[in-house]
């Protein structure tokens, strides 16, 4: 049998940890699949006590994780730290040592993956990060691997468990959005500060890296839209599913003529299509390719398990001798990336006015739309309450984006508008059943 | 650049026109992600007018596709014929003449899968079949490498598009089997002689590949309990969907206590669950596993571009020089399939009997079924002609298969029952949302 391959791990939260009582749980498994053992010989943590609690307290402890990398006995570095400034020397020491890479880091690599990409191709080691993604689902192999003979154009994803937990919880629930969030925080389900998960941000990493695998080009976080599902209403959730949709937060990566789109906010999702019934802390993505067409992809978006699991799928394709570009082409070849604005971006919206019911307001607000180019494709004005807030719907035509917003803008100074406009895009589909 | 991967192709029909037409089509692609080139070196067909409307009538021609072995300009075989006797020989040729080995051949691998693995590990080349199950969907790859690090416990999958079309079709129309089939055929969604796809058999095929990678056991065809969708009415397509039920052929293969369960049946599906939206001539598998938990993927089963994607991706992995064991473990090391019998099998049962409409049928049922100590969840017996067949349709408790079967002939021997009791097994999905 060939020699093990030899790990050192550098963090043990809940990654980390899940990892190496993965590896010791399914050690004759991978023995057996792999033809080799998988070891760790290594390990690094801010608190000693958890090699106690996971039973490798006798495997050699180093202070600093970034001294992993000069181990004579660690053939890869798991970075499962987190964060970026330590995060971020852990893994370059480790390429410069030689040493293959395998982290879970979307917030790092959304900033610096293609440099540091290219300086693990140059050094000849493999950066791997299938657990930076969903990790109950291989779409980073799937992109990278099964779908290699593809070009894809499109990429439309639920990437953030906590989102969608929080948007299934409202629809069941009828609750507000504070509501939730405060139980969700309660049960663990979102962070103390919430902001990376509900403003979008942590959606906006993943799908950064998800471009660049389809598109081949720069890991490119700025030129993603970003928004959150912070002003999302109940009362969005029940008119959504009157008009046969479903509020989910999307990650959204196109291929246009104009150059590539990337965009992270709340979305209308058609009821018949595979995403709106992915509900509570799973992922999904949607690929769209010349040659496979439509693909689909669903599974446990993050917790200890299912990251463990991909931590370890990487950890086997080193130990298999696997050694892919991380982006699918060589980073030196990865293109710029020519940003779409998403101003000029052109579909069908759902937008919410909340208005003074007295005669007349219809009126003002259709004739703000019209004066943008903007066509109505159906209304609902329900129930009434003379002199106090009511709620217009309405879904538009195809129309551009930048008019949109534009005619919103006027409209919301009229005095019988009495909120900022609430407008969510409609996501539509392609190569559906 | 890397010397090209030299490949022989064996049949120009659906799946080898499309590859030819892939690899010329993807070229640069190829290229850039893969870091060499993959040129067709040699090519073989029934019909040599088919390499003329690919444009590689300049290629060299084989008469034998057995003699693309023999070739000294060829790295890698892509046996794309189908069938089972020329095509057995050409792969046997291949290996022992130490030639990679990528085909698409359910029903060959499905009866062989356990001898072609040995041999070709034997001999150091790989034997790579993507496109042998659901094209468009790298599970393969997601079952090798993508959950390696897993214990998959149970695979449920719509693994034939054109069962699917045909039920899709069947609850879209209302019309019967016989009628949705001769239109299938006509449109070409179903071949002349239909019992491969609709007797449930092809599912079979790609259900033991699959059971073989998720278990570890060597490939059982045999050991595989299969029925057609043949018999499936839109009576009961709509008495499903009353109880909450879409009727899907499924396979499903699980790792019970008993051994391994390997099955094929018309299944009714949760209308809420990911299997029951897959319609038309996609195909989704749902995995589960102790670590990545449930996981869904879906896409398009069949066709020329999904399984020649397919075929490609085998190609790329193979001139990456990726060389894995073909079902996951070593091929000598797969473990005889201890069988689980259907018969002690448990779940809920959907029940319809075509019954004389006269006073008492209903106590001579449900009597019946108490004898087999099955026990009824729910029953409908809806509208009345007196002296008429009408149907009775129940629901059962979880029940033992055996112990129904038994139940259910001895019932269909009383005089008022007017046909053969309708038995439908109801599926249950773990880990749901």
């Amino acid at each position: 049998m060939k020699a093990p391959l030899r790990v050192g791990i550098a963090g043990l939260g809940v990654v980390g940890g899940g990892t190496v009582k993965l590896l010791a749980h399914a050690r004759d498994l991978l023995r057996q699949r792999v033809g080799r053992e998988i070891v760790v010989t290594a390990v690094s943590a801010r608190d000693r006590a958890k090699a106690r609690g996971l039973g490798c307290e006798d495997v050699p402890w180093v202070e600093d994780a970034a001294d992993l990398a000069t181990r004579n006995d660690v053939d890869v570095v798991a970075e499962l730290i987190g964060g970026e400034d330590v995060a971020r020397r852990v893994i370059e020491a480790a390429i410069s040592q030689g040493k293959h890479v395998v982290t879970a880091n979307k917030s790092l690599l959304s900033k610096h993956g293609t440099a540091l990409a290219r300086a693990a191709e140059e050094r000849g080691v493999a950066l791997a990060f299938e657990a930076a993604v969903a990790g109950g689902i291989p779409i980073i192999k799937a992109l990278r691997e099964g779908l290699v003979a593809n070009r894809v154009t499109r990429v439309q994803g639920i990437l953030n468990g906590t989102c969608n937990y929080i948007l299934t919880q409202m629809e069941a629930s009828g609750r507000s959005f504070h509501d939730v969030l405060a139980e969700a925080q309660v049960l663990g389900y979102a962070e103390a500060d919430p902001t990376l998960d509900v403003g979008g941000f942590d959606t906006a990493h993943k799908l950064a890296l998800l471009t660049s695998l389809a598109f081949g080009t720069e890991v490119d976080l700025e030129g993603v839209t970003t928004e959150g599902i912070e002003r999302i209403t109940p009362l969005d959730i029940v008119f959504a599913r009157e008009f046969g949709y479903r509020i989910k937060l999307l990650g959204v990566a196109s291929a246009t003529a104009r150059g590539v789109e990337q965009r992270v906010h709340p979305a209308m999702v058609p009821l018949d299509t595979p995403l709106a019934d992915v509900s509570g802390v799973f992922n999904a993505i949607v690929t769209q390719s010349d040659y496979a067409g439509k693909s689909v992809f669903e599974g446990r978006g993050a917790g200890e398990k299912p990251t463990a699991s991909a931590v370890v799928s990487d950890l086997v394709d080193i130990a298999r001798g696997l050694r892919l570009p991380a982006f699918v082409r060589p980073a030196a070849e990865l293109e710029e990336a020519r940003r779409s604005p998403t101003d000029d971006r052109v579909g069908p919206f759902y937008l919410r006015f909340q208005v003074l019911d007295k005669p007349g307001v219809l009126s003002i607000i259709s004739r703000g739309l019209a004066r943008g180019g903007i066509s109505i494709e159906s209304m609902i004005q329900r129930g009434r309450a003379p002199g106090e807030s009511v709620p217009i719907v309405m879904l538009t035509h195809e129309s551009r984006e930048g008019d949109l917003k534009a005619a919103l803008s006027l409209i919301a100074e009229e005095e019988v508008i009495m909120e900022p406009p609430c407008m969510i895009r409609i996501e539509r589909f392609q190569g559906d059943k």
